[in-house]
């Protein structure tokens, strides 16, 4: 298993592993805020889902939208959105061999910015934030991907 | 190429390449499925998916929800927002060179559980069954997440 | 860091590194398309993001739903759903050593398939012009996952 773990003797390697893992578990969490907003606002989408307190006719209030439910689950969907091509695109990167402290700025600054995108979602905090946020790991994501192509295109 | 197939040598390699591939290959059937309900029910988003057997006015009848279609897609954007980070969490998680029957444990019981909840999704099974497929595959993904931070963080 | 170079010498996996770069980029793009239709027609779904130029009531007006901006926010999720499993399963292809005659075949048609598949979703071309552009990237995914089960299977 020797190759194996030489890739994770690698410090950009080891580097995108941490910032990898970390975001990828923060976006996990917005399940669960939502499964909270969901129980705490009784507000559901499955019949299934509030059998256990209502039957029948009086189940069906519960089946309906909230706009703080809903808010959740656009920030989610905007950081599989945007985890994808991180994940990714930062994999290859990592594999064409960058220097570690400019990787180490390309992880830092898409991990600070998606944090500060959910909160600036799930406040809300005034736009431009969350914009900027937004665009911050879109550019990262991007010069990343410029990167790869540039180390070695082949079509 | 040796260094290539020395990686896919590798007996936890092999069975995160096995247990990924068989369940992102069930993800994708949900596509399959969904399509299925929209044409035995005519039930269409788009306009030119029903440009076949109904124009104009005509066709705005078939433009429609079905709570079946929902719910499949449901399902589908669930595995989505699950399979991603366990494609990426597990990926590290099985260069940080984990024992093959730990590995083995998490591989199984995550795609055991993700096939479970789709089965309690699409059936539907009474609650908590849906709740407790999608926390186990939770908990695993939590648990390789924190083995690979614990292997080597590196910020 | 030598191991990792070598990665990136293996001709299939620098096909891969670039169509995976390539047509993950294409994805990340639909949120700018998004952001474009939002901004031209005003539609808007969070409150804050229409609060520079509409306050209060007035603001309400703004907060609807679009048929242009679904349509791409339809396209943009198929891209998800779809681009997920290729990355995933084709990392496993690429590391399980197939022909580069055989991974490109792959690579072009998916990317090529996928391509045509954005345009036919948002001209929108009659039917079955997306559906051929679906079901061709669909094939060529089960085709590699086909590929990565047979090379060695371990569950």
């Amino acid at each position: 298993m020797a190759n194996l773990d030489q890739l994770m003797d690698n410090e950009v390697f080891q580097a995108f592993a941490s910032y990898t893992t970390i975001i990828l578990s923060k976006m996990m969490l917005m399940s669960t805020v939502t499964a909270f907003h969901r129980l705490t606002k009784k507000v559901f989408v499955n019949p299934e889902d509030c059998a256990s307190f209502a039957k029948g006719e009086n189940a069906k209030k519960y089946l309906r939208t909230d706009d703080s439910v809903e808010r959740v689950r656009r920030a989610h969907l905007n950081d599989l959105e945007n985890l994808v091509p991180f994940v990714g695109i930062g994999l290859l990167y990592t594999l064409s061999g960058p220097d570690l402290s400019t990787a180490l700025l390309h992880f830092r600054l898409f991990v600070g910015a998606r944090l500060f995108h959910t909160v600036a979602y799930l406040t809300p905090l005034p736009q431009p934030s969350r914009a900027l946020g937004f665009f911050l790991g879109y550019g990262v994501t991007f010069s990343m991907a410029y990167r790869v192509l540039r180390a070695g295109l082949r079509l």
